[in-house]
């Protein structure tokens, strides 16, 4: 970094001028007085994603009643969001379903896996994997026993040495939800199946913030989340791939009457249905859902390449900013250099990362903290401009200076429940 | 039946300006042309849950991003939501949470009773049980193993006498999905506890449309729905009760990152929360559970006992209006007579159900079919007034006087996934 050019206002804004992207921002509503660095926790709105809200609720529940199962294909929306989705992810039709949490749906594609390996039971994961992933792997556990289900973690840097022929499953997320950094799907899936292992990766931070490749990478299974660089809104329905070729053999438990063959004709046995619909469990949440489907129509004419582009090129501009800036050398970058090695998001560590965040909102840059220490920016292509990078650095900036941050109110509260 | 006098237009009239609840249905957007006998499906949209959506969408998630989690309690929502549910079910506040789908929620609070109930499997249920219930224990069965989970089917008639010593768990619910059969919950419950059995209701067809008393009965675990009687649009999110004596010993294995203790500490290691949050899994959907909060508004200051009388008065009316014409003779009422055996809807089998229903919906009255050969024909007293049972029995009359429903196109299609 050190041999470049100081990055200037104006650079900045004449990248926004060539940004091949810039209209998309027009799709969004993003509040006055406010420069969003949080895209990657819950994705901004829509605009089309308001008028769906008002249509579904309006419209579809308020005139059309039960009929709406039909007239407006709710009960198609499961699988014509997950089609949406997979178009997204590299995934051909039919092998992705939008349900239920990211959380539930690992638990469906952790059994399903493990239903696959009857001679093995342990699940290979990274210690600093997002915890809910870690939690449900220990609940199936708790309630299976160490021989179906057993959960060995191992760091980073020795996950590949781990990947051995007793590796049931292995388990990553493909974006580090606190340093951002970035796995090499296609060789970690290739290692991984060479030991006769069956891989699951969690899309989180990654599904509409990169390129994709589930199918080429032959990917096992996957989950991932609606409300992130998807925007489908808070809490938005997860989503499930599972590869076509496993669709025949494989067992989930959640076996609700979603997922059966025939699911009206109320038949007192299951019998799953054939295809992607057996990951399903109970009544979809139509109007979260529908939601979501209309924030996927953004993506419908986004070159994802050209996404990727501008999202490395924001956080590098950030990134050199923040470099050039002395008062801003106390925060320790934990985010990979490499292009190939990171996400959308940049991680820095400060001992008082909390406080800076709560100052910074206070400013009008939402970004957001990551225990214990980290203060985490994502960086969303389609709503966020270069000249945002530097208005929020020039703010980082201050607030680092001022001292404000220090103050008792900025200092972490935490909620025990 | 047969002694009563003949029930005449001008009765129901006068009914409709003596319903002490007839002021309720304004809460609600009814279209034009419909009488809605499927508020046992799907409720009617209360406007204020009209309103509570474009709230939660523009303002809260378009206007405050991230920063609605905290500054607009989403965070809370699964505990708000869930005391509003108990006032209704009869819960003390801190025993109920709204969650996932009902399919899911059984799943969990299946595998709680389970977990302490160490030296006993078997898992009762009556054959006709809403076939989602028995699909998840099914599948719990399946992938843990009789000797943990083993599900045991009887005739109703049968069940008293089935409930023995064996019996780790009694799973019913409280109205049947079919034909409206109501349970006697407290004498069911008293029944297993005496034989050390634990008990989990279903409250799909009984929340929000009779009055319920959890507590009192001794109830050890109920899941519920939030779209049908509690009008909280197509896939609402559901709900779990658990006794609060329960709490501590329990386990359920979808132990996602909302249960645990911290969540925001981002431990490796699951800590269960000490109360009702152990249940939660994933990231709750704002959107859908924001829409159920506002619509349980509507029940605020509507007396239970009140609503249960007026839900037991339409469908005495419809029936008698059913016997008093002759042209309705076909159609076989399966529903219990006696007011304390039967729940909030009627339910007549004909062989032509399906397409009866059918050509009903094109008459603008909206009932539902039930496989194979069930009319179902649900009241719900907050938005029903008597005249609309008189108009529906003359169109259901007309209906049948005409044949219009033998025709091809109204005939049952399936769909098979």
């Amino acid at each position: 970094m050190t041999h470049q050019a100081k990055l200037t206002c104006a650079a900045l804004q004449q990248r926004d001028i060539d940004d091949p992207l810039s209209a998309k921002r027009a799709a969004f509503y993003l509040p006055d007085n406010t420069l969003y660095l949080d895209g990657n926790s819950l994705g901004a709105m829509p605009k089309i994603a308001a008028e769906r809200a008002a249509q579904v609720v309006s419209q579809q529940w308020g005139e059309g009643l039960i009929t709406s199962w039909n007239r407006h294909h709710w009960i198609d929306l499961p699988f014509s969001v997950g089609d949406k989705i997979g178009h997204l992810i590299g995934a051909a039709p039919g092998q992705v379903v939008c349900c239920d949490s990211t959380s539930v749906n690992l638990f469906k594609v952790l059994c399903a896996a493990l239903s696959l390996q009857p001679a093995r039971s342990k699940v290979l994961s990274v210690s600093g994997n997002f915890p809910t992933d870690l939690y449900m792997v220990e609940g199936l556990s708790a309630l299976t026993g160490n021989n179906y289900c057993q959960l060995q973690l191992v760091d980073e840097s020795e996950l590949e040495q781990a990947i051995t022929g007793q590796v049931a499953v292995l388990l990553l997320t493909h974006v580090d939800f606190r340093s951002g950094r970035l796995f090499d799907m296609a060789k970690l899936t290739r290692l991984a199946q060479d030991k006769g292992t069956l891989v699951i990766w969690d899309l989180a931070h990654s599904a509409g913030a990169l390129p994709l490749a589930l199918d080429e990478c032959h990917v096992d299974f996957a989950v991932g989340c609606g409300y992130k660089y998807l925007n489908g809104g808070p809490g938005a329905p997860a989503f499930i791939y599972a590869a076509k070729r496993h669709h025949a053999m494989l067992q989930q438990p959640l076996t609700g009457w979603m997922g059966h063959k025939m699911p009206f004709s109320f038949s007192t046995q299951y019998e799953k249905a054939s295809g992607i619909a057996q990951f399903l469990t109970g009544t979809p949440p139509v109007i979260s859902m529908s939601v979501l489907d209309a924030a996927l129509d953004v993506f419908a004419d986004v070159d994802i390449a050209q996404l990727r582009q501008k999202s490395l090129a924001l956080s590098d501009c950030f990134h050199q900013l923040v470099s050039q800036n002395d008062g801003l050398n106390e925060l320790e970058r934990i985010t990979p250099y490499a292009t190939a090695e990171r996400g959308s998001q940049l991680a820095y560590r400060h001992p008082q990362a909390y406080a800076l965040c709560q100052a910074l909102i206070k400013q009008g840059v939402i970004a957001d903290f990551r225990a214990p220490d980290i203060l985490r920016l994502g960086f969303t292509p389609l709503y966020l401009r270069y000249i945002d990078v530097w208005t929020a650095v020039e703010i980082l900036a201050d607030v680092m200076r001022s001292g404000e941050y220090l103050k008792a109110g900025y200092q972490i509260k935490q909620k025990v429940t």
